[in-house]
């Protein structure tokens, strides 16, 4: 058995790093980008093209999954794999950060957290064990800790409140995985990851990667970022969780999806990222290019009949006009979104196939620069 | 050259037929049932699904494609073939049943109707020849004239003034059509079909039948049908006006979906058929089956782990339970709109594939009897 993690180049000038994560259902390449699939099927694809494109690593979300269809239903099937006829890996979040996004009534004690269904308002109750298992139902490949975020603007004690319970839940998480298969017969399926906390505080960011950093996990994600702090801040906590991280796992940066802060990732040797913005961007109509982000319902695309992207290989590159994804999105036509999430997917996709080339040819700090100044130079995040 | 219409084979017992229509991009077998792709997209599906069904005649629309990207973009690509980049044959209809479903303040006068878009309140006009134009425009393989379309309890003097237009307006149609080149430089590029009118008076049905029938047109829409009439008065007026239009060319009966209907028009002769029912009800999560109508949200299918439809080769049959399709309802995922769709679009594919095998084996009648009892037998069209 291969290890888990494999550390393949580290380029010369940063923190950059190629490597392997050997999963159940094949190896990733990494720094890679996840598409996320949160009730087990990512928006507006056929799976078989998000497998087409090249991941074989997606998200799915315990918050929403277990809500619905369920763990009897993901039973049946033996997990998520089987029932969305998946055979890729799959990495499912472990839903902290959606109860606080989505849920009614939370209230977070230490044992856990109740909140209501943001769907019919029925009370349920996550603990660090229940959500465990939960993974083990859904068979994830790659599992997360129970955490609790602490977004800016939360003062100095409360932040160490919510970093204390999440150091105490990772240990009890790290707890029920290892007594997983002595209670159910079977032992737990995914790797399990931890999850960095501490606000926007220097210290407790440091306190917090090291305290997680030292358990026994087998990759480490870095949460509480890119929840509404400027993207200074982010850069900044970014920067002082990262150094903090060991370095010899897999380092996951939770909810990133735009180019600028995906490529920050990178250079601090971040390894792994995901955002729904890829796709929920295409769905209102808005791709990514080289030349920055797209907005196809512009009236400057209705007698463009070139591509959206000349180098793009997917489906709306190749078969369609810029005129025609305008058409589709100003009649609200669904194979504008299906579209346009291909698009995109395949664009960070690519993107992250150049990012690494460039860190195997010791030169990711020059082609982040190259990169960004083309991107900001006719538009940038502003959909033109 | 072949001729544009082959009659193959009639059936022993009814006025049941298959037959080839050879148009510009390919030959199409009948009796047929074409997706309607209103905007030049077929709703929830890529055009390489619909044709690796097996489809090579869709529909599109001439109100919305008017509207909508409109001719300038349509003239920049040469038609709309090539800006959907769809290789196989479109059917357009006139957009005169459009105007009165979708647009606001519409005027009939003899010269052609006025109407303000549903999209803008913009102003507009069609006239019969303005309608053969556009049609040339979009580069239909199949165009229809600009017709008036009267509903049950329309009285018999308006009924009456409304044929006497619309058979005037074909026959400025056909005038259009025949001066195009010498107009235009550019021969008419698709076959012009007239439409039968008549409302629900039997002799005004036979009289439009035998009027639309001596004209020189390829072929022979029957419109105004499944228009709000009762599932009687259907098969009533369809029988009446089916007697009457010539024999010898393709016959259409325009927006009808249901299976009961088009096996219906098929015992009546009838080779072609288009609805909006097979991807709407899709959208909505309502599937085809030999059983009749199957509600995908209904909690009955929630721990179903087998396929809508054992013999079915679509995409969600092959790959998906029912429990994963009732899933991707309930959250409302596209995907769930989109598998649905492909399944309808194949189901109806293959039943005309047993309709036209059942019709060359002189057994239509009896396929006929045995489908219908089987599919009401239990729920029929009541979406169990």
């Amino acid at each position: 058995m291969k290890d888990f993690f494999l550390q393949k180049h580290k380029d010369a000038h940063c923190r950059a790093r190629t490597g392997e994560l050997h999963l159940s259902h094949g190896t990733v390449q990494t720094p890679s980008f996840m598409p996320v699939g949160t009730n087990g099927t990512v928006k507006g694809m056929y799976h078989s093209t998000v497998k087409d494109i090249g991941y074989n690593l997606i998200l799915g979300n315990t918050y929403h999954l277990y809500l619905r269809p369920g763990c009897e239903v993901l039973q049946l099937f033996d997990g998520l794999h089987k029932f969305s006829n998946w055979d890729g890996n799959i990495l499912t979040d472990s839903g902290g950060f959606q109860i606080f996004s989505w849920s009614k009534l939370r209230k977070i004690y230490d044992e856990g957290i109740k909140f209501q269904s943001h769907i019919d308002g029925s009370r349920h109750e996550f603990t660090p064990e229940k959500v465990v298992d939960i993974q083990q139902v859904i068979g994830s490949d790659i599992a997360m800790v129970l955490d609790i975020c602490s977004p800016p603007g939360i003062d100095r004690r409360k932040t160490i409140k919510a970093m204390d319970i999440t150091h105490a839940w990772a240990e009890r998480s790290i707890a029920r995985r290892d007594s997983l298969e002595e209670l159910t017969g079977r032992a737990f399926r995914g790797k399990l990851f931890g999850i960095v906390q501490g606000g926007f505080y220097e210290d407790l960011r440091i306190q917090s990667a090291r305290t997680i950093s030292a358990m026994d996990f087998p990759g480490i994600a870095i949460g509480g970022l890119s929840v509404g702090e400027s993207k200074e801040d982010f850069i900044k906590y970014l920067a002082i969780t990262a150094e903090e991280v060991t370095y010899a796992k897999p380092r996951y940066v939770m909810g990133i999806g735009t180019v600028d802060y995906i490529l920050e990732a990178v250079s601090n040797g971040i390894d792994l990222f995901d955002c729904v913005l890829a796709t929920r961007e295409a769905r209102h109509g808005t791709v990514f290019t080289d030349d920055g982000m797209l907005n196809l319902k512009r009236a400057s695309n209705r007698l463009n009949d070139g591509p959206i992207d000349e180098g793009c290989t997917c489906t709306a590159c190749s078969k369609y006009s810029r005129a025609y994804m305008h058409h589709l999105f100003k009649c609200n036509e669904m194979l504008g979104g299906m579209l346009a999430s291909e698009h995109n997917l395949t664009y960070l996709y690519n993107l992250m196939l150049r990012v690494r080339k460039a860190i195997e040819e010791d030169r990711f700090l020059s082609f982040k620069e190259d990169y960004l100044a083309r991107f900001y130079a006719d538009g940038g995040l502003n959909r033109k």
